[in-house]
Protein backbone atom coordinates (compact mmCIF):
# COMPACT_ATOMS: atom_id res chain seq x y z
CA UNK A 1 0.00 0.00 0.00
CA UNK A 2 1.50 4.01 -0.74
CA UNK A 3 2.57 6.06 1.52
CA UNK A 4 -0.64 8.25 0.35
CA UNK A 5 -3.75 5.68 0.76
CA UNK A 6 -1.84 4.45 4.24
CA UNK A 7 -1.62 8.27 5.40
CA UNK A 8 -5.17 8.64 4.32
CA UNK A 9 -6.63 5.58 6.13
CA UNK A 10 -4.81 7.19 9.42
CA UNK A 11 -6.89 10.01 8.97
CA UNK A 12 -9.80 8.69 8.46
CA UNK A 13 -9.69 6.21 11.14
CA UNK A 14 -8.51 9.66 13.55
CA UNK A 15 -12.53 10.75 12.77
CA UNK A 16 -14.69 9.55 15.16
CA UNK A 17 -17.56 10.38 13.32
CA UNK A 18 -16.39 8.45 9.85
CA UNK A 19 -15.15 5.54 12.23
CA UNK A 20 -19.35 5.79 13.41
CA UNK A 21 -20.76 5.81 9.93
CA UNK A 22 -18.06 3.10 8.65
CA UNK A 23 -16.55 4.51 5.74
CA UNK A 24 -13.55 3.15 4.19
CA UNK A 25 -10.76 5.06 2.03
CA UNK A 26 -10.36 3.11 -0.96
CA UNK A 27 -8.57 4.45 -2.89
CA UNK A 28 -6.11 7.13 -2.63
CA UNK A 29 -3.09 9.41 -5.33
CA UNK A 30 -2.96 12.68 -5.89
CA UNK A 31 -5.78 14.18 -7.75
CA UNK A 32 -7.99 11.74 -6.73
CA UNK A 33 -9.85 10.05 -4.06
CA UNK A 34 -12.52 7.25 -3.38
CA UNK A 35 -14.32 6.45 -0.13
CA UNK A 36 -16.53 3.22 0.53
CA UNK A 37 -19.42 2.99 2.63
CA UNK A 38 -21.42 -0.05 3.63
CA UNK A 39 -24.96 0.52 3.39
CA UNK A 40 -26.18 -0.90 7.16
CA UNK A 41 -29.43 0.06 8.77
CA UNK A 42 -28.17 3.21 10.97
CA UNK A 43 -27.43 4.60 7.87
CA UNK A 44 -31.27 4.88 6.72
CA UNK A 45 -34.07 7.22 6.59
CA UNK A 46 -37.65 6.77 7.24
CA UNK A 47 -38.55 5.01 3.94
CA UNK A 48 -35.49 2.46 3.78
CA UNK A 49 -33.15 4.91 1.41
CA UNK A 50 -30.11 5.99 2.83
CA UNK A 51 -30.37 9.57 4.21
CA UNK A 52 -29.20 12.44 2.19
CA UNK A 53 -26.89 13.16 5.44
CA UNK A 54 -24.76 10.33 4.68
CA UNK A 55 -24.33 11.19 1.34
CA UNK A 56 -23.09 14.48 1.66
CA UNK A 57 -21.30 13.60 4.50
CA UNK A 58 -19.61 11.60 1.92
CA UNK A 59 -19.32 13.74 -0.60
CA UNK A 60 -17.91 15.93 1.95
CA UNK A 61 -15.71 13.87 3.23
CA UNK A 62 -14.63 12.80 -0.48
CA UNK A 63 -14.38 16.63 -1.59
CA UNK A 64 -11.77 17.06 1.49
CA UNK A 65 -9.38 13.84 1.46
CA UNK A 66 -9.01 14.66 -2.81
CA UNK A 67 -8.07 18.79 -2.28
CA UNK A 68 -5.70 17.03 0.60
CA UNK A 69 -4.25 14.44 -2.08
CA UNK A 70 -2.96 18.18 -3.77
CA UNK A 71 -2.50 20.42 -0.86
CA UNK A 72 -1.13 18.62 2.23
CA UNK A 73 -2.97 17.36 4.83
CA UNK A 74 -4.08 20.56 6.38
CA UNK A 75 -7.22 21.40 4.84
CA UNK A 76 -10.86 21.86 5.07
CA UNK A 77 -14.01 21.78 3.22
CA UNK A 78 -14.65 25.83 2.65
CA UNK A 79 -17.66 25.00 0.92
CA UNK A 80 -19.94 22.96 -1.77
CA UNK A 81 -23.23 22.04 -3.45
CA UNK A 82 -24.81 18.93 -3.72
CA UNK A 83 -27.23 17.34 -6.10
CA UNK A 84 -29.21 14.26 -5.06
CA UNK A 85 -30.26 12.41 -8.45
CA UNK A 86 -32.08 9.53 -7.34
CA UNK A 87 -32.89 7.53 -3.95
CA UNK A 88 -29.62 5.31 -2.85
CA UNK A 89 -30.71 1.89 -1.97
CA UNK A 90 -28.28 -1.61 -2.31
CA UNK A 91 -25.31 -2.30 -0.52
CA UNK A 92 -22.42 0.03 -0.82
CA UNK A 93 -22.11 3.64 -1.50
CA UNK A 94 -19.33 5.07 -3.06
CA UNK A 95 -17.93 8.34 -3.46
CA UNK A 96 -15.00 9.38 -6.33
CA UNK A 97 -13.58 12.92 -5.88
CA UNK A 98 -10.91 14.53 -8.64
CA UNK A 99 -9.13 18.13 -8.60
CA UNK A 100 -11.02 20.44 -11.25
CA UNK A 101 -8.24 23.02 -10.24
CA UNK A 102 -5.78 23.80 -7.22
CA UNK A 103 -3.96 27.01 -6.56
CA UNK A 104 -1.38 27.02 -3.17
CA UNK A 105 -4.12 27.99 -0.87
CA UNK A 106 -7.21 26.14 -2.36
CA UNK A 107 -8.62 23.48 -4.54
CA UNK A 108 -11.91 23.46 -6.81
CA UNK A 109 -12.72 19.77 -6.90
CA UNK A 110 -15.77 17.65 -7.69
CA UNK A 111 -17.16 14.32 -6.72
CA UNK A 112 -19.83 11.29 -8.26
CA UNK A 113 -21.57 9.28 -5.41
CA UNK A 114 -22.42 6.10 -6.56
CA UNK A 115 -24.76 3.35 -4.75
CA UNK A 116 -24.15 -0.12 -5.82
CA UNK A 117 -27.23 -2.43 -5.95
CA UNK A 118 -26.66 -5.81 -7.12
CA UNK A 119 -23.43 -5.78 -8.41
CA UNK A 120 -24.11 -2.18 -10.95
CA UNK A 121 -22.68 1.07 -10.01
CA UNK A 122 -25.88 3.81 -10.52
CA UNK A 123 -24.69 7.84 -10.12
CA UNK A 124 -27.00 9.06 -7.04
CA UNK A 125 -25.43 12.78 -6.40
CA UNK A 126 -23.07 14.74 -7.36
CA UNK A 127 -21.37 17.44 -5.64
CA UNK A 128 -18.42 20.58 -6.48
CA UNK A 129 -16.85 22.64 -4.15
CA UNK A 130 -14.15 24.56 -2.64
CA UNK A 131 -10.93 22.83 0.02
CA UNK A 132 -8.64 25.51 1.32
CA UNK A 133 -5.25 24.91 2.86
CA UNK A 134 -4.80 26.08 6.46
CA UNK A 135 -2.33 26.99 8.43
CA UNK A 136 -3.28 25.85 11.56
CA UNK A 137 -5.64 22.57 12.51
CA UNK A 138 -7.74 24.62 14.57
CA UNK A 139 -8.96 26.35 11.73
CA UNK A 140 -10.19 23.09 10.52
CA UNK A 141 -13.59 22.60 9.64
CA UNK A 142 -13.89 18.69 8.48
CA UNK B 1 -47.36 20.47 21.78
CA UNK B 2 -48.47 21.26 18.24
CA UNK B 3 -49.44 18.76 15.93
CA UNK B 4 -47.04 19.65 13.62
CA UNK B 5 -44.17 19.92 16.03
CA UNK B 6 -45.62 16.09 17.15
CA UNK B 7 -45.34 14.94 13.29
CA UNK B 8 -42.04 15.80 13.03
CA UNK B 9 -40.72 14.51 15.73
CA UNK B 10 -42.10 10.94 14.61
CA UNK B 11 -40.71 11.96 11.24
CA UNK B 12 -37.42 12.22 12.65
CA UNK B 13 -37.60 9.41 14.85
CA UNK B 14 -38.49 7.50 12.04
CA UNK B 15 -35.32 7.88 10.42
CA UNK B 16 -32.66 5.56 12.27
CA UNK B 17 -29.72 7.79 10.88
CA UNK B 18 -31.01 10.65 13.12
CA UNK B 19 -31.50 8.62 15.67
CA UNK B 20 -27.56 7.52 15.75
CA UNK B 21 -26.54 11.43 15.05
CA UNK B 22 -28.77 12.10 18.30
CA UNK B 23 -31.36 14.81 16.38
CA UNK B 24 -34.14 16.57 18.56
CA UNK B 25 -36.45 18.83 16.43
CA UNK B 26 -36.75 21.72 18.54
CA UNK B 27 -39.14 24.18 17.10
CA UNK B 28 -41.38 23.18 13.91
CA UNK B 29 -43.98 25.39 12.41
CA UNK B 30 -45.26 26.37 9.06
CA UNK B 31 -42.11 28.30 6.99
CA UNK B 32 -39.72 27.44 10.28
CA UNK B 33 -37.90 24.15 11.45
CA UNK B 34 -35.02 24.07 14.49
CA UNK B 35 -32.89 21.31 14.80
CA UNK B 36 -30.77 20.42 17.75
CA UNK B 37 -27.71 18.34 17.71
CA UNK B 38 -26.07 17.51 21.28
CA UNK B 39 -22.24 17.28 20.38
CA UNK B 40 -21.32 14.15 21.33
CA UNK B 41 -17.46 12.58 20.54
CA UNK B 42 -18.55 10.48 18.29
CA UNK B 43 -19.71 13.29 15.73
CA UNK B 44 -16.27 15.03 15.37
CA UNK B 45 -13.46 14.92 13.70
CA UNK B 46 -9.59 14.33 14.39
CA UNK B 47 -9.24 17.78 15.30
CA UNK B 48 -11.95 18.10 18.26
CA UNK B 49 -13.88 19.84 16.17
CA UNK B 50 -17.76 18.54 14.71
CA UNK B 51 -17.56 16.84 11.40
CA UNK B 52 -18.41 18.70 8.97
CA UNK B 53 -20.80 16.06 7.83
CA UNK B 54 -22.23 16.56 10.33
CA UNK B 55 -23.28 19.83 10.17
CA UNK B 56 -23.91 19.14 6.14
CA UNK B 57 -26.65 16.30 7.90
CA UNK B 58 -27.84 19.43 9.90
CA UNK B 59 -28.49 21.50 7.22
CA UNK B 60 -29.75 19.23 5.02
CA UNK B 61 -32.30 17.75 7.23
CA UNK B 62 -33.52 21.11 9.03
CA UNK B 63 -33.75 22.60 4.98
CA UNK B 64 -35.60 19.13 4.25
CA UNK B 65 -38.16 20.13 7.37
CA UNK B 66 -38.75 23.30 6.85
CA UNK B 67 -39.38 22.35 3.46
CA UNK B 68 -42.00 19.88 4.76
CA UNK B 69 -43.69 22.03 6.65
CA UNK B 70 -45.09 24.59 3.84
CA UNK B 71 -45.03 20.89 1.26
CA UNK B 72 -46.54 18.47 3.37
CA UNK B 73 -44.40 15.31 4.28
CA UNK B 74 -43.68 13.98 1.46
CA UNK B 75 -40.79 15.44 0.53
CA UNK B 76 -36.69 15.40 -0.53
CA UNK B 77 -33.80 17.52 -0.72
CA UNK B 78 -33.54 17.98 -4.13
CA UNK B 79 -30.33 20.02 -3.65
CA UNK B 80 -28.16 22.46 -1.47
CA UNK B 81 -25.08 24.42 -1.02
CA UNK B 82 -23.39 24.85 2.32
CA UNK B 83 -20.63 27.19 3.33
CA UNK B 84 -18.69 26.51 6.42
CA UNK B 85 -17.94 29.63 8.05
CA UNK B 86 -15.96 28.00 11.44
CA UNK B 87 -14.93 25.10 13.18
CA UNK B 88 -17.79 23.78 15.21
CA UNK B 89 -17.38 23.36 19.07
CA UNK B 90 -19.40 23.76 21.89
CA UNK B 91 -21.90 21.50 23.41
CA UNK B 92 -25.01 21.87 20.76
CA UNK B 93 -25.27 22.60 17.57
CA UNK B 94 -28.79 24.54 16.01
CA UNK B 95 -30.03 24.35 12.98
CA UNK B 96 -32.67 26.80 12.11
CA UNK B 97 -34.24 26.63 8.31
CA UNK B 98 -36.91 29.44 7.06
CA UNK B 99 -38.75 28.94 3.60
CA UNK B 100 -37.49 31.63 1.23
CA UNK B 101 -40.41 30.93 -1.10
CA UNK B 102 -42.68 28.27 -2.17
CA UNK B 103 -44.77 27.01 -5.33
CA UNK B 104 -47.09 23.35 -5.13
CA UNK B 105 -44.01 21.51 -5.54
CA UNK B 106 -41.26 22.83 -4.51
CA UNK B 107 -39.96 25.33 -1.86
CA UNK B 108 -36.63 27.11 -1.76
CA UNK B 109 -35.04 27.64 2.10
CA UNK B 110 -32.41 28.79 3.76
CA UNK B 111 -30.81 27.01 6.94
CA UNK B 112 -28.13 29.01 9.54
CA UNK B 113 -26.16 26.88 11.46
CA UNK B 114 -25.10 27.75 15.14
CA UNK B 115 -22.98 26.31 17.92
CA UNK B 116 -23.85 26.73 21.41
CA UNK B 117 -20.17 27.30 23.72
CA UNK B 118 -20.66 28.13 26.92
CA UNK B 119 -24.14 29.60 26.35
CA UNK B 120 -23.17 31.81 23.73
CA UNK B 121 -24.99 30.61 20.26
CA UNK B 122 -22.45 31.47 16.80
CA UNK B 123 -22.92 31.23 13.42
CA UNK B 124 -20.84 27.98 11.80
CA UNK B 125 -22.58 27.41 8.73
CA UNK B 126 -25.06 28.69 6.17
CA UNK B 127 -26.87 26.51 3.43
CA UNK B 128 -29.34 27.27 0.93
CA UNK B 129 -31.28 24.72 -1.12
CA UNK B 130 -34.67 22.72 -3.01
CA UNK B 131 -36.75 20.90 -1.22
CA UNK B 132 -39.47 18.89 -3.51
CA UNK B 133 -42.65 17.83 -3.16
CA UNK B 134 -42.72 14.14 -4.40
CA UNK B 135 -45.50 11.78 -5.32
CA UNK B 136 -44.98 7.83 -4.04
CA UNK B 137 -42.13 7.79 -0.98
CA UNK B 138 -40.23 5.71 -3.39
CA UNK B 139 -39.09 9.10 -4.70
CA UNK B 140 -37.55 10.23 -1.53
CA UNK B 141 -33.89 10.53 -0.92
CA UNK B 142 -33.46 12.06 2.57
CA UNK C 1 -23.28 61.46 -0.53
CA UNK C 2 -21.04 59.32 1.30
CA UNK C 3 -17.29 57.90 0.75
CA UNK C 4 -17.77 54.68 0.55
CA UNK C 5 -20.93 54.90 -2.25
CA UNK C 6 -19.09 57.37 -3.97
CA UNK C 7 -16.09 54.90 -4.45
CA UNK C 8 -18.70 52.00 -5.14
CA UNK C 9 -20.10 54.45 -8.16
CA UNK C 10 -16.97 54.76 -9.42
CA UNK C 11 -15.92 51.35 -9.83
CA UNK C 12 -19.34 50.00 -11.42
CA UNK C 13 -18.74 52.99 -13.86
CA UNK C 14 -15.08 51.47 -14.28
CA UNK C 15 -16.75 48.00 -15.66
CA UNK C 16 -18.04 48.25 -19.13
CA UNK C 17 -20.16 45.25 -18.47
CA UNK C 18 -21.90 46.94 -15.84
CA UNK C 19 -22.10 50.26 -18.10
CA UNK C 20 -23.52 47.84 -20.92
CA UNK C 21 -25.95 46.53 -18.82
CA UNK C 22 -27.21 49.80 -16.79
CA UNK C 23 -26.27 48.89 -13.56
CA UNK C 24 -26.67 51.64 -10.56
CA UNK C 25 -24.92 51.19 -7.06
CA UNK C 26 -27.80 52.72 -5.37
CA UNK C 27 -26.77 51.71 -1.82
CA UNK C 28 -23.69 51.06 -0.31
CA UNK C 29 -22.23 50.71 3.52
CA UNK C 30 -20.57 48.26 5.38
CA UNK C 31 -21.96 45.51 5.10
CA UNK C 32 -24.75 46.38 2.81
CA UNK C 33 -24.86 46.34 -1.28
CA UNK C 34 -28.00 47.53 -3.28
CA UNK C 35 -27.74 47.30 -7.25
CA UNK C 36 -30.65 48.51 -9.38
CA UNK C 37 -31.19 47.34 -13.10
CA UNK C 38 -33.85 48.97 -15.60
CA UNK C 39 -35.41 46.41 -17.40
CA UNK C 40 -34.68 47.53 -20.89
CA UNK C 41 -35.39 44.94 -23.93
CA UNK C 42 -32.03 44.19 -24.74
CA UNK C 43 -31.75 42.59 -21.29
CA UNK C 44 -34.56 39.78 -21.97
CA UNK C 45 -34.77 36.55 -23.44
CA UNK C 46 -36.93 35.17 -25.94
CA UNK C 47 -40.24 35.02 -24.05
CA UNK C 48 -39.92 38.25 -23.02
CA UNK C 49 -38.42 37.62 -19.54
CA UNK C 50 -35.62 39.10 -18.32
CA UNK C 51 -32.41 37.04 -19.40
CA UNK C 52 -31.43 34.40 -16.40
CA UNK C 53 -28.20 35.37 -16.83
CA UNK C 54 -28.87 39.41 -16.08
CA UNK C 55 -30.15 38.25 -12.61
CA UNK C 56 -26.89 36.15 -12.28
CA UNK C 57 -25.05 39.12 -13.05
CA UNK C 58 -26.89 41.23 -10.29
CA UNK C 59 -26.39 38.62 -7.69
CA UNK C 60 -22.71 38.30 -8.42
CA UNK C 61 -22.26 41.95 -8.60
CA UNK C 62 -23.94 42.59 -5.20
CA UNK C 63 -21.98 39.88 -3.79
CA UNK C 64 -18.79 41.14 -4.36
CA UNK C 65 -19.75 44.96 -3.85
CA UNK C 66 -20.98 43.74 -0.44
CA UNK C 67 -17.77 42.14 0.36
CA UNK C 68 -15.77 44.42 -0.95
CA UNK C 69 -17.62 46.84 1.84
CA UNK C 70 -15.77 44.71 4.47
CA UNK C 71 -12.94 43.81 3.01
CA UNK C 72 -11.57 46.38 0.52
CA UNK C 73 -12.41 47.11 -2.84
CA UNK C 74 -9.69 44.67 -4.09
CA UNK C 75 -11.92 41.87 -4.11
CA UNK C 76 -13.48 38.61 -6.53
CA UNK C 77 -15.99 36.70 -6.36
CA UNK C 78 -14.86 33.14 -5.37
CA UNK C 79 -18.06 31.21 -5.91
CA UNK C 80 -21.75 31.47 -5.65
CA UNK C 81 -24.87 29.47 -5.79
CA UNK C 82 -27.98 30.87 -7.55
CA UNK C 83 -31.49 29.66 -7.33
CA UNK C 84 -34.38 31.51 -9.22
CA UNK C 85 -37.68 31.69 -8.39
CA UNK C 86 -39.75 32.79 -10.74
CA UNK C 87 -39.57 34.77 -14.16
CA UNK C 88 -38.32 38.70 -13.95
CA UNK C 89 -41.10 40.92 -15.50
CA UNK C 90 -41.57 44.38 -14.55
CA UNK C 91 -39.37 47.75 -14.94
CA UNK C 92 -36.23 47.53 -12.41
CA UNK C 93 -34.54 44.36 -10.95
CA UNK C 94 -33.26 45.57 -7.59
CA UNK C 95 -30.22 42.75 -5.74
CA UNK C 96 -29.59 43.51 -2.58
CA UNK C 97 -26.55 41.94 -0.95
CA UNK C 98 -25.34 41.53 2.35
CA UNK C 99 -22.34 39.84 4.78
CA UNK C 100 -23.12 37.01 6.58
CA UNK C 101 -19.48 36.77 8.01
CA UNK C 102 -16.37 37.68 7.32
CA UNK C 103 -12.83 37.13 8.14
CA UNK C 104 -9.85 39.01 7.32
CA UNK C 105 -9.38 36.97 3.42
CA UNK C 106 -12.83 36.26 3.01
CA UNK C 107 -16.50 36.98 3.18
CA UNK C 108 -19.85 34.89 3.04
CA UNK C 109 -22.51 36.46 2.05
CA UNK C 110 -26.28 36.20 0.92
CA UNK C 111 -28.32 38.41 -1.84
CA UNK C 112 -31.80 38.88 -2.43
CA UNK C 113 -33.26 39.52 -6.06
CA UNK C 114 -36.44 41.32 -6.74
CA UNK C 115 -38.01 42.05 -9.15
CA UNK C 116 -40.49 45.65 -9.32
CA UNK C 117 -44.28 45.31 -10.91
CA UNK C 118 -46.50 48.00 -10.89
CA UNK C 119 -44.85 49.51 -8.07
CA UNK C 120 -44.41 46.00 -5.82
CA UNK C 121 -41.52 44.07 -5.22
CA UNK C 122 -41.37 40.50 -5.52
CA UNK C 123 -38.73 38.48 -4.86
CA UNK C 124 -36.90 36.35 -8.05
CA UNK C 125 -34.40 35.43 -6.61
CA UNK C 126 -32.11 33.99 -3.94
CA UNK C 127 -28.03 33.88 -4.07
CA UNK C 128 -25.25 33.10 -1.61
CA UNK C 129 -21.29 33.09 -2.06
CA UNK C 130 -17.93 33.64 -1.18
CA UNK C 131 -15.96 36.52 -2.02
CA UNK C 132 -12.21 36.80 -1.59
CA UNK C 133 -9.83 39.36 -0.85
CA UNK C 134 -6.85 39.38 -3.30
CA UNK C 135 -3.21 40.50 -3.11
CA UNK C 136 -3.36 41.77 -6.58
CA UNK C 137 -5.70 43.68 -9.39
CA UNK C 138 -4.42 40.88 -11.87
CA UNK C 139 -6.07 38.21 -9.15
CA UNK C 140 -9.36 40.19 -9.59
CA UNK C 141 -12.39 37.79 -11.06
CA UNK C 142 -15.26 39.99 -11.64
CA UNK D 1 -25.80 21.41 -39.94
CA UNK D 2 -28.17 19.44 -38.44
CA UNK D 3 -31.83 20.33 -36.69
CA UNK D 4 -30.84 20.46 -33.07
CA UNK D 5 -28.25 22.59 -33.57
CA UNK D 6 -30.13 25.09 -36.17
CA UNK D 7 -33.33 24.94 -33.44
CA UNK D 8 -30.51 26.15 -31.10
CA UNK D 9 -29.09 28.91 -33.00
CA UNK D 10 -32.79 29.67 -33.34
CA UNK D 11 -33.37 30.21 -29.95
CA UNK D 12 -30.17 31.84 -28.93
CA UNK D 13 -30.86 34.92 -31.73
CA UNK D 14 -34.46 35.02 -30.23
CA UNK D 15 -32.39 36.12 -26.60
CA UNK D 16 -31.59 39.78 -27.33
CA UNK D 17 -29.14 39.65 -24.04
CA UNK D 18 -27.20 36.70 -25.98
CA UNK D 19 -27.33 39.47 -29.16
CA UNK D 20 -25.99 41.91 -26.76
CA UNK D 21 -23.05 39.18 -25.58
CA UNK D 22 -22.19 38.30 -28.76
CA UNK D 23 -22.96 34.32 -27.79
CA UNK D 24 -22.78 31.95 -30.92
CA UNK D 25 -23.49 28.28 -30.29
CA UNK D 26 -20.75 26.38 -32.00
CA UNK D 27 -22.03 22.72 -30.75
CA UNK D 28 -25.45 20.84 -29.63
CA UNK D 29 -26.80 17.69 -29.82
CA UNK D 30 -28.52 15.87 -27.11
CA UNK D 31 -26.57 16.08 -24.01
CA UNK D 32 -24.27 17.86 -24.90
CA UNK D 33 -23.87 21.64 -25.56
CA UNK D 34 -21.29 24.63 -26.51
CA UNK D 35 -21.46 28.17 -26.24
CA UNK D 36 -18.77 30.91 -28.07
CA UNK D 37 -18.62 34.06 -26.68
CA UNK D 38 -15.77 37.12 -28.69
CA UNK D 39 -13.92 38.63 -25.75
CA UNK D 40 -15.28 42.49 -26.53
CA UNK D 41 -14.15 45.40 -24.63
CA UNK D 42 -17.64 45.83 -23.54
CA UNK D 43 -17.48 42.82 -21.49
CA UNK D 44 -14.72 43.70 -19.43
CA UNK D 45 -14.80 44.74 -15.96
CA UNK D 46 -12.32 47.28 -14.43
CA UNK D 47 -9.16 45.35 -14.34
CA UNK D 48 -9.34 44.64 -18.12
CA UNK D 49 -10.74 40.72 -17.64
CA UNK D 50 -14.17 39.36 -18.73
CA UNK D 51 -16.75 40.53 -15.87
CA UNK D 52 -17.88 37.44 -14.00
CA UNK D 53 -21.14 38.07 -14.70
CA UNK D 54 -20.36 37.10 -18.29
CA UNK D 55 -19.30 34.15 -17.22
CA UNK D 56 -22.00 33.39 -14.84
CA UNK D 57 -24.32 33.84 -18.12
CA UNK D 58 -22.36 31.75 -20.44
CA UNK D 59 -22.53 29.04 -17.37
CA UNK D 60 -25.84 29.34 -17.20
CA UNK D 61 -27.00 29.54 -20.93
CA UNK D 62 -24.98 27.06 -21.64
CA UNK D 63 -26.71 24.66 -18.72
CA UNK D 64 -29.91 25.33 -19.91
CA UNK D 65 -29.22 24.68 -24.00
CA UNK D 66 -27.64 21.18 -22.51
CA UNK D 67 -31.01 20.49 -20.62
CA UNK D 68 -33.29 21.63 -23.77
CA UNK D 69 -31.11 19.23 -25.50
CA UNK D 70 -32.82 16.18 -23.78
CA UNK D 71 -36.04 17.69 -22.15
CA UNK D 72 -36.81 19.67 -24.92
CA UNK D 73 -36.93 23.47 -26.06
CA UNK D 74 -39.44 24.51 -22.98
CA UNK D 75 -36.50 24.64 -20.07
CA UNK D 76 -35.32 26.70 -17.79
CA UNK D 77 -32.31 26.77 -15.47
CA UNK D 78 -33.66 26.38 -11.47
CA UNK D 79 -30.67 26.71 -10.02
CA UNK D 80 -26.64 26.05 -10.49
CA UNK D 81 -23.61 27.20 -8.77
CA UNK D 82 -20.07 28.06 -9.89
CA UNK D 83 -16.89 28.14 -8.66
CA UNK D 84 -14.33 30.81 -10.90
CA UNK D 85 -10.81 29.73 -11.21
CA UNK D 86 -8.76 31.99 -12.68
CA UNK D 87 -9.20 35.68 -14.07
CA UNK D 88 -10.23 35.18 -18.33
CA UNK D 89 -8.62 37.12 -20.75
CA UNK D 90 -8.09 36.24 -24.46
CA UNK D 91 -10.10 36.54 -27.23
CA UNK D 92 -12.91 33.95 -26.84
CA UNK D 93 -15.08 32.07 -24.07
CA UNK D 94 -15.89 28.89 -24.72
CA UNK D 95 -18.84 27.20 -22.27
CA UNK D 96 -19.34 23.18 -22.83
CA UNK D 97 -22.08 21.89 -20.89
CA UNK D 98 -23.05 17.90 -20.05
CA UNK D 99 -25.97 16.23 -18.56
CA UNK D 100 -25.41 14.16 -15.71
CA UNK D 101 -28.89 12.50 -15.34
CA UNK D 102 -32.57 13.26 -16.38
CA UNK D 103 -35.72 11.75 -15.79
CA UNK D 104 -39.05 13.55 -17.46
CA UNK D 105 -38.88 16.56 -15.77
CA UNK D 106 -35.18 17.66 -14.76
CA UNK D 107 -31.91 17.56 -16.09
CA UNK D 108 -28.77 17.73 -14.12
CA UNK D 109 -26.32 19.01 -15.74
CA UNK D 110 -22.41 20.10 -15.42
CA UNK D 111 -20.46 23.21 -17.39
CA UNK D 112 -16.70 24.15 -17.71
CA UNK D 113 -15.71 27.58 -19.16
CA UNK D 114 -12.38 27.65 -20.94
CA UNK D 115 -10.79 30.86 -22.12
CA UNK D 116 -8.71 30.66 -25.44
CA UNK D 117 -5.66 32.77 -24.70
CA UNK D 118 -2.90 33.27 -27.47
CA UNK D 119 -4.77 29.82 -29.44
CA UNK D 120 -4.49 27.67 -25.86
CA UNK D 121 -7.46 26.43 -23.67
CA UNK D 122 -7.44 27.29 -20.08
CA UNK D 123 -10.67 26.46 -17.38
CA UNK D 124 -11.40 29.55 -16.06
CA UNK D 125 -15.15 28.38 -14.09
CA UNK D 126 -16.70 25.07 -13.60
CA UNK D 127 -20.79 24.91 -12.81
CA UNK D 128 -23.34 22.68 -11.45
CA UNK D 129 -27.15 23.10 -11.57
CA UNK D 130 -30.88 21.91 -12.32
CA UNK D 131 -32.45 22.39 -15.46
CA UNK D 132 -36.42 22.06 -15.38
CA UNK D 133 -38.80 21.19 -17.89
CA UNK D 134 -41.75 23.27 -18.13
CA UNK D 135 -45.57 23.21 -19.10
CA UNK D 136 -45.58 27.01 -20.25
CA UNK D 137 -43.26 29.67 -21.94
CA UNK D 138 -44.32 32.02 -18.97
CA UNK D 139 -42.97 29.93 -16.35
CA UNK D 140 -39.84 30.00 -18.54
CA UNK D 141 -37.06 32.21 -16.49
CA UNK D 142 -33.88 32.13 -19.06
Amino acid sequence: MDDLLQLGKQALASQPFSVLVGTELTGYSPGWAELTIPITPQLKQQHGFVHGGVISYAADNALTFVGGSVLGPAVVTSEYKINYLKPAVGTVLIARATVVYSSKTQAICRCDVFMVDEGKERLCAVAQGTIARIGRPDEAQT
